[in-house]
């Protein structure tokens, strides 16, 4: 049980983060501040946050839990603007998509209150984004990743952990390096090559009319493609060696299937597909591998 | 209104395009071939099919409407069975992902019965595919492209839109290159960087590791890499030169970007983003360009 959520960003990722563990009993009172004066207006009127503050520190102040759910470029000035009333037994965590780049800041930033603070970034959205999409279901059933530090005690990763799992989330530790390794892959990947794939469509001169012809596939293929570009160009600046190390295997990947295409090999373009196919049909979200239920999957020609 | 439907291929397709026409009360009597007799028994129950036909020759006998809903491969042998019976006041059509190699197979076995054929391309599919999944919604307000032949006389192009229009699609024309080169775009590559994408990750080392930390945004990704092996490597050996055309401008697009982020350059990253995060929320599946109602949609970090 938590005494003061201090909100820092009322948007999608905190607006739920706060109505979840509202929902849950897990806090009693949640002092919100949005650098918009009317979104936290708005975030007081749906119940998100219970008192309005005039600053980050002023939502810091009296909190034992703080979500920092800015942008990742405004994380570090956050850090800045609460350092000095990180109390004792406070945790504060953000949000972030990549975790290196975050930790470097806190480190830089927060010296001795470093320990206070326990990196996550879990993995949740929806299509809408904003106070308004808030949602105190986005994170039943998501992972939360946190990058716990070497100065983290262990109590304060535990506190980090029971928010998460009160708001329905599965929690899994691992490294900052590890996490964003992983996240070019599955993540940020994808994401660049949806930006790419799409404005490659768009950008010809026939772009419209080949838009207009556009199925369930290519809608669901490009979903992320609409994704908020100043959020997404600091994720793939700030983890730009994995990414584009992710990027060079996929490209030779696409280049094997390509020459298959080329030299006329149907059995060698079939087997590549069915490597792929076989495997996104076993997948399933959230499981551990092998205990997917091997449903036969099939697209949309 | 048609006196009798000759359906081969009892699958997803096909099944729902027959369950649709009875559903529309456009059809009388429905006439089934599937090469796998377990299947036409199963649309016999579940009422897709009034009667079984032990080949497609015998489905197409006494039916005014024929439906080819097999696999592109099987396309052309099936043009070969039937050519036979097709009578006069017959349209016939298939459902293939790609139209210029139908219409090669289709000039080159029917000769003078060409006539009959107008090959047509639903944008239509779900994850799970075969009779079971059969739908009589599958079509509803899906387009259909057809890919009319010189041959063809208009009253027979007014019947087979009648068809599409009656289990509620919306129906196109152009021709089967403009189609081909279309869909390169818009369908087939997505598809081959979905398959390339997805067997990137699933075969590195940690793979099993990164497919479990995987998202929403992932799962959207690379649902299309579940697609039917062999039905994909037919559309990409067909479509070839169209969707390796399209894959070059695919990869300049994203050296484009891979470039602003080797060079640190994050202006020149947020405007490429930008382009394509603009036009995919303005955009929407079925409509006009310029008639999206500009929804800001926000993905899944």
């Amino acid at each position: 049980m938590f005494k003061q959520l201090g909100l820092i960003g009322c948007g999608l990722m905190g607006g739920s983060f706060a109505l979840a563990l509202k929902r849950a009993g897990l806090v009693r009172h949640v002092v919100g501040y949005s650098k918009s004066p009317s979104t936290v207006i708005q975030a007081q009127k749906m119940g998100v946050v219970d008192q309005a503050a005039d600053s980050a520190l002023l939502a810091v102040s009296g909190s034992d839990l703080v979500l920092i759910a800015v942008p990742v470029a405004a994380t570090e000035p956050t850090f800045r603007a609460i350092r000095h009333l990180v109390q004792p037994g406070t945790v504060f965590m953000d949000v972030g998509s990549t975790k290196a780049d975050v930790v470097t800041a806190a480190r830089r930033v927060l010296k001795e209150r470093l320990k206070h603070f326990v990196p996550a970034h879990p993995i949740a959205g929806k299509e809408s984004s904003g106070i308004g999409a808030a949602d105190a279901n986005l994170y039943r059933g998501c992972q939360v990743i946190l990058t716990p530090l070497p100065e983290n005690e262990p109590h304060q990763i535990e506190r980090a952990t029971t928010a998460w799992v009160g708001v329905g989330a599965q929690v899994r530790q691992m490294s900052a390096e590890a996490h964003d390794a992983a996240f070019a892959a599955v993540s940020h990947l994808p994401h660049l090559i949806a930006f790419a794939a799409f404005s490659a469509i768009a950008r010809q001169p026939a772009g419209d009319r080949l838009l207009e012809l556009a199925g369930p596939g290519f809608r669901d293929f490009t979903r992320i493609a609409a994704s908020e570009p100043s959020v997404w160009r600091d994720i793939l600046i700030a983890n730009r060696e994995q990414v584009l190390a992710q990027a060079e295997l996929f490209k030779t990947q696409l280049r094997l299937i390509e020459s298959a295409m080329r030299d006329g090999r149907p059995e060698a373009v079939e087997a590549l597909i069915r490597d792929a196919s076989s495997g996104r049909a076993g997948w399933q979200m959230n499981a551990p591998r092998g205990a997917g239920s091997g449903n036969s999957g099939s697209g949309t020609p």
